[in-house]
């Protein structure tokens, strides 16, 4: 299998324009914990730590290897409760919890009772992303980012998007006290530009679309030294990340692994993530070694995993995306082979729903369990609903699915579809006759 | 001092309308905890657990008394990650987590070193609920409102709200499986009424102010068997949740307690519990007995406490709201009073800003720290940079502040304050020409 050509939203990876946060940075002991190196997953050739993120043999991607020290779950327990209780399988310092960062992670695994009665599931649980520092997973994942930034000696911490990701990196750059630069598209609707913009000053809106931005973004990476692009030259340190939504769960199912779960696919990064934090567990003897069977959800207006899944073949084919689910809406996803590879491993599937199926999802899944999530949730919700109908989930089976956003940062989804049930006059008597009593 | 007639916003409480939630409650053994009655605050007169909130004697409000166990930090840091590992503090039963709700709480106490840069103190802490469940302490006081209502055996779970407690008890009841009536202003903008009918299909929008409307629900608790509305017929319980957030605030610390503390005033409950459970961990022997000061933050254009506390008076007089920190305009705050009585004990103040610089500290907050308050943290976040330039807040000691909600539901009230810094075209030279790098 050969790296695909990546692209795209953001989890913007393009091997061909590398470049060096700072050319020779001189790392402190411990930077980046128990990493070793970063080897790629494609050829397998180790390159040191640094702002690298493609190899240099053969353009494959470049993934963050450690040599783990024997761990216990009474040390992780004793840790803060965030996602540095995981520091030592993370690439950041062992002092991490001292450099201001926002703290994520540790958010709720909620049993939903209701939900799991609803659709037929013996034992479901939610896996809550949307109480996050600013309300999304990507906290996570920039909170790793920035810590790699700092030790690579970034003077900037930047990204290009249109959502989440913008949220997470404005907010932990005022915290850090780094400059921080967001780039959006400048047609970007008021209200998602106020969410960025209320944590900094520099948030640039470029004429074009996200693709454009996206573009400028390399460019700078490529010709400026000394900015840290979360998604681009500190990429590998980021997607680690996303790990922690395994630990977490494991931990919090009382260390023990799910036999089921269900995660939704942009990039494909989060999957392959919570993958390999789960086989690290079992490596370490933290958990249990048992089967556990993951399952990708993507929109059917951008499922070119899916699609590639379906068809049993092993190449994604990029689409152009046309989902109300934009923060999953990466028409060429960097990691979509790797999740093939996952699903197929585990014994799992990679599943779509319209964008209609995507709204009754968040509003089933509000009803029944309180939780308010964004499109991207409400896509993982509706594969869910779909796999246990198509007996590929079995709903027999332990199973958690992970939400990864909040629904108040993309109300129009659902504003159709909801709303008051009666409007009365403020009278008793009024309330009497509507039949509300 | 003698009670006030109360009334109005999230808080009401009309001590002449008191009604059982049912009339003859078959209690479970244990079904408060280890609460042992309700106490009135004015004439000390004890009531058995039930229905109640207003004092049978003299109308003064009921408030949970407790009869506590011993009890060890230990066993406190042994709980869950939420208010429940409270929950021997807390007029809930002892299997409580078995029970679906949201498992709000223990949300973080951030370090803030750049605001308190900037405000000239030393050591500043934030206490940041925003990332509670339906982002609002209200989550806080309303899983102890759902418990009893739970206990008390009602069949309706109701509130009247035009905001942050509406999304926190439509959220909860969904979770709870119970029937949930949410009753609002029929004017209420779409975004806000979207927010809290996602969880409920019995959202009932009513012609008429909020006054309005929290008439009415004082009559259906009057004439209904059966609803728990929380904020009027189960109140004494809803209110004790506040309390976590003093007790977080001290185990978060270190078990300490901190010299001193801003928190927003709109009834005032909140004030006034934080400042009981302070006394109830000195009481246990879970913290060292110290002296602490407690200042509360009104909005300019609803700050009949504030007005009190500066011309020296007991009474509260009344206001008709009109600020932007809506989540802080109740008129006639019930308990205003307390709040008076707890700033003069602990050598406190209680202050008012304008709505100018609650809008200018939203921003403040957000550039220095990453967090995203609404109007209300806004609100405490220019009380506090006030006091400090008044000389009343002492910044060389350590100092905690309170973010009681979400900046994503007050959108507006820095959308014109805050945007991008400049538009430029997708191009590396235009990046640099605009002297971005």
């Amino acid at each position: 299998m050969s790296p695909q050509p990546t692209s795209v939203a953001d989890e913007a990876a393009d091997p061909t324009t590398e470049k060096a946060v700072t050319q020779d940075p001189q790392l402190r002991e411990g930077a980046f914990g128990n990493a070793t190196g970063l080897s790629c997953r494609e050829c397998g050739a180790v390159q040191p730590l640094g702002p690298s993120y493609a190899c240099p043999e053969c353009f494959g991607p470049l993934e963050v290897a450690y040599s783990f020290p024997a761990l216990t779950r009474d040390e992780i327990e004793a840790g803060p409760n965030n996602i540095w209780r995981y520091k030592a399988l993370l690439p950041v310092p062992a002092d991490i919890e001292s450099s201001p960062n926002t703290e994520p992670g540790f958010t709720r695994l909620l049993r939903a009772e209701n939900l799991g009665r609803e659709l037929g599931i013996d034992t479901l649980w939610v896996k809550d992303d949307s109480t996050n520092p600013t309300n999304s997973f990507k906290d996570r994942v920039v909170a790793c980012a920035l810590s790699a930034a700092r030790e690579l000696g970034a003077s900037v911490f930047a990204c290009p998007s249109t959502g989440n990701l913008a949220n997470a990196v404005a907010a932990a750059g005022a915290r850090a006290g780094m400059r921080t630069v967001v780039l959006i598209p400048s047609n970007l609707e008021h209200p998602k530009q106020v969410n960025s913009a209320v944590f900094t000053d520099s948030l640039i809106a470029v004429d074009g679309n996200y693709d454009d931005v996206n573009k400028l973004a390399q460019e700078i990476a490529a010709e400026e030294e000394g900015w840290a692009f979360v998604n681009v030259n500190v990429r590998p340190f980021y997607a680690e990340g996303s790990k922690t939504l395994g630990y977490e769960i494991a931990e919090q199912l009382g260390w023990r692994l799910p036999d089921q779960i269900v995660i939704p696919v942009a990039s494909g990064s989060q999957l392959t993530k919570v993958d390999k934090a789960f086989r690290e567990l079992i490596e370490l003897g933290l958990v249990e070694d048992k089967p556990y069977t993951v399952f990708g959800a993507q929109a059917e207006g951008c499922s070119p995993v899916s699609t590639a899944y379906k068809a049993g073949v092993d190449a994604i084919r990029p689409v152009k995306p046309d989902t109300i689910a934009k923060s999953l809406a990466i028409g060429n996803p960097a990691d979509g082979i790797y999740v093939l590879d996952v699903a197929k491993r585990t014994g799992g599937a990679v599943e779509d729903v319209t964008d209609d199926e995507v709204r009754a999802a968040i509003v089933k899944l509000a009803r029944t369990e309180g939780i308010f999530t964004e499109t991207a949730g409400g896509t993982t919700m509706a594969v869910l609903e779909k796999l246990v109908a198509a007996g590929l989930l079995d709903p027999t089976k332990e199973t958690v699915a992970i939400n990864t956003g909040h629904g108040l940062k993309t109300l129009d989804a659902v504003s159709d579809q909801v709303g008051p049930r009666a409007t009365i006059k403020a009278s008793y008597d009024a309330f009497a006759e509507a039949g509300l009593v």
